[in-house]
C-alpha cells in the first residue's frame, strides 16, 4: 500500500468525494453527485476550520477513500480533547485491500498528534461487517449511538 | 421550570460544572475537581470556537445542569450539518425534575438555528435510563458507538 498518499482534501477532491459518498448501500439514498453545489458550500466551511479534517486516499491521481476527522475539545476527563471520524469510504475497486485499515490508522495518528485522548466514532447498527472491523483495529463498542433527524 | 435560564458558560462556571462532571457513577472515576488548570486550559480553547457550546442551565444563581453541543459541519447528506452532544449531567437535587428534558430540547433548538440536520450523542451502554430518555424525547438508538482509547 505504499503509494497511497492520505492527505487533507481540496476543493477539487469535491466531485470524487462526492461520488464516494453516494456509491454506498445507505449513501446511495441520501447523496446527489449530479448537483455539487450544497457540498461546495460545506466545504467551504469545513476547510476554514482548523479542527476539521476531511481526508482522502490517493493512488495514482484517483481518490479511492475519505474520511472526516473532526477535533473536539471538551471539559470532560479533565479537560480531554477527544476526535470523531465520520463518513468514512473506500472505493469498491479498493475494498478488501487494507486501504480502510489506513485510512483508520491514519485519523488515530492525526488524532495523537492533536493531543486527543479518545477517538470516537458510530456506525450504523445494519453495518455488521464494519463494527467487525472497528473491533479488530482496537475500538470498543462500548456504547449506544443516538440520532434525532431535524 | 420557568426560573431556570440556560446560556453558554463563562469561566466562572468552571468549578460548578467540574462539580456535576465528577458527580457521576462513571465521572467520579475520571474527573479531579481539586485540580481546575487542565479544565480552565480546555474551556479557554472551547470559548474561542464558534462551533463549541458549552451550555449551563442555572437556577437561584447555582449551576445544576450542563452539557456540550458542538455543530459540525460535513459534507455526507448534502453537505448537512450536524451537532454533536456530550457531558449531559444533572445536578443531584434537580434529578427526576424535568431539567434534563428541557436542557436537551434547548441544544435541539440551538442545533435547529445553527441549520443542523441531524443532533447526534452516544450514551454508555451501561446507562439504560438514559437510553429511555433519549427515546422518549424521539432519538433513534440506530447506531453502535466505537471508542478507541489513546
Amino acid at each position: 500500500m505504499s503509494d497511497i498518499e492520505i492527505r487533507r482534501a481540496t476543493a477539487d477532491d469535491i466531485p470524487a468525494i462526492v461520488a464516494l459518498l453516494a456509491d454506498d448501500e445507505l449513501g446511495a439514498l441520501r447523496e446527489t453527485p449530479d448537483d455539487l453545489t450544497p457540498y461546495r458550500t460545506a466545504f467551504d466551511r469545513l476547510a476554514k476550520d482548523p479542527n476539521q479534517y476531511v481526508a482522502v486516499a490517493v493512488r495514482e491521481g484517483q481518490v479511492i477513500g475519505t474520511l472526516q476527522l473532526t477535533i473536539i475539545p471538551g471539559l470532560s476527563r479533565r479537560g480531554a480533547t477527544r476526535s470523531i471520524i465520520e463518513g468514512v469510504r473506500i472505493h469498491a475497486d479498493a475494498r478488501g485491500s487494507g486501504l480502510g485499515t489506513e485510512l483508520i490508522e491514519w485519523a488515530i495518528a492525526t488524532s495523537r498528534t492533536e493531543g486527543c485522548r479518545l477517538v470516537q466514532l458510530t456506525s450504523d447498527a445494519v453495518r455488521v461487517d464494519a463494527h467487525r472491523f472497528y473491533e479488530r483495529l482496537g475500538f470498543e463498542a462500548s456504547h449506544l449511538g443516538f440520532k434525532y433527524q431535524l
